[in-house]
């Protein structure tokens, strides 16, 4: 079958400021690679910024570089599509801290090599701080919306309480403006899964022929139960064999489960890179939009002049629908427009990326 | 202070038989590790089986050899407790499979080296045919009860279903029937992490300095999260730094929890055989009680004479409400004795082992 060719969209800014940090330390030589969809109009009042996930990147339609696969949110971004490209210009950043174009441990430190863990330790607000000297760069100064799911959403929420002349439109899925002490537990054992691989090396593999993938894809193995229902893992799984009518009294993936989680992790270690799951998992754990504004959520929204759409699902166990009404609660109290809904969706946390109608519906209608 | 000293209590029966296993492979030379406490009275029909957990042990009341801390069940069992050892005679023995006494991946295979993945896998109904066994070394046709807690459950259930004319009582607490498809995963994340520990040496670490404690250590933590509620989680640790009042922007334990988990990591293999974990789990995620008896778990319990009780914890996501209610509908449709009652405790899954006054009642009840 032949395969249509695409030429990878990417794009790359490069600050011409080092980029200071909530840590109180300065990040030198950020660059931000980035892809965009649609015409920026003459007003440039039509962007929309979608704020990507944990292990997601800026290729939010274009093909995956390593993997091939489609972008991962084509289902909601295109022509005539929910977020529609013949109306907005779409702008997809990959976050710094990550690994695939824009600056993180792997990149290459003022000295000439990776910065490896001497990379600083960043939030989801530094993330943000290099979304906004992108949006400066193309001369957006307040976008029509700002769109994120999971981690997506924390930078959404993080934009529209730091930056709140930044944005319209605050649309925030399946997301938290808090991590939970649960939410801590499975990233811990995440990146202490990681640095016991012997070959994570104190963090210093770069260069070397193996890299800590197995420890990467145990903390995969973790963070992937998460993402999905235990109904979810029922119908699709039960307790269902692999390729064998029998079990077979031994340590193989007998079940399709363990067939599964193993293919998720070795396929991730295939295209991530360890030391950023360490930074980006980090910061997620450090965030707490409520603490950074003095404790109380609502007033990390009092400046805001934005219009709000929280979505939760109703199988979503890692940010439960709980999650999502906590900060509506907050935005109630600041008195800012917000719309609200539970979806029923039986993915679980994964749902905000796969087949969900009326999540379309959702998006199309308020987005406008 | 001082300390009263207690003569480990642990007697060891060596069986005459190698014991015929689920996969159809026998084991020789097994040991079989237990405690007793209180008196078998002349009609031998007072006794009482203690099951216990993965990573429990038949130290039930006695002080652990390895950590010194007390017996895992103190809180239930002794005299004047609800299963107390004035008028019952109690027996807790450590399951085949396991490394506290019982053979076990850990003990010496008939050429003198140990088994290490050699071992057998074993199913929980194997495990109960060792307890069975033991039961016929004491002469003990039927027990006045069997009861467990979890895996403890699961070999209740069993002993329930393959050997029911052995007891007369049947208490399962905060078990199942059947491993789900999550149950299965985050064992198998585990498993995983051992293996991908460079000092699994496929299994052949008997001998050598290092063993996979670090592998063995992420495992713990991430069975440990199950083991507790959200809600447990959120109430006992929230998002409270330990010992300091500042994040670091490190990647030290900043958060209460992080600590936590990597204690509890860290303190499990100090005491547990990495081997051990890999064989019990398997036996877990085996386990189908409806799968043994021809698809349909009211079967299981066909031959059945004895009177049920099950308990299940409202905060238990490991082994929920819903699991307990399977056995219960099983039960119900084959005709026996149940009852049944879902207790509210903050503690999530671990709730069977916690001070949950509601249970003692409930236990010492049911075993009248």
């Amino acid at each position: 079958m032949a395969t249509a060719h695409t030429i990878d969209p990417t794009q790359v800014l490069t600050l011409d400021e080092p980029l200071t940090l909530d840590s109180g330390q300065t990040l030198p030589l950020v660059e931000i690679a980035y892809e965009t969809h649609g015409c920026l109009n003459a007003a440039k009042d039509n962007a929309i910024l979608i704020c990507h996930a944990l292990t997601g990147d800026h290729h939010v339609v274009s093909d995956h570089p390593l993997t091939g696969k489609p972008g991962w949110w084509v289902r909601m971004v295109g022509p005539g599509k929910p977020i529609d490209t013949d109306r907005y210009f779409i702008i997809c950043a990959n976050v710094i801290g990550s690994c695939m174009g824009s600056t993180g441990p792997a990149s290459l430190a003022p000295d000439g090599e990776p910065w490896a863990m001497r990379f600083p330790v960043i939030t989801i607000r530094d993330m943000v701080r290099g979304h906004v000297a992108l949006l400066d760069s193309l001369g957006i100064d307040t976008l029509h919306a700002v769109v994120g799911g999971s981690m997506g959403g924390m930078q959404t929420l993080s934009l529209a309480a730091n930056f709140p002349e930044r944005a319209r439109a605050v649309l925030v899925l399946a997301s938290t403006a808090r991590h939970s002490a649960q939410n801590i537990g499975f990233h811990e054992l995440g990146r202490q899964a990681i640095m016991a691989d012997n070959s994570w090396r104190e963090g210093d593999y770069y260069g070397f022929e193996d890299s800590p993938e197995k420890g990467l894809a145990v903390a995969r193995m973790a963070a992937h139960i998460t993402y999905l229902s235990e109904e979810g893992l029922t119908k699709k799984f039960g307790r269902r064999l692999q390729d064998r009518s029998e079990k077979t009294f031994g340590f193989d993936a007998d079940f399709q489960i363990e067939s599964y989680l193993r293919y998720q992790g070795i396929s991730f270690s295939n295209r991530f890179d360890a030391n950023s799951y360490l930074y980006i998992t980090r910061a997620m754990d450090y965030f707490d939009l409520a603490e950074e504004h003095g404790g109380r959520l609502a007033n990390a929204f009092r400046r805001s002049r934005a219009r709000f759409c929280l979505v939760s699902f109703d199988t979503d166990w890692l940010y439960p629908t709980s999650a999502s009404r906590n900060v509506v609660q907050a935005l109630n109290a600041a008195g800012k427009p917000v719309s609200f809904v539970e979806l029923s969706a039986p993915y679980g946390h994964d749902s905000f990326l796969l087949d969900v109608p009326a999540l379309d519906r959702v998006v199309a209608g308020f987005l406008g």
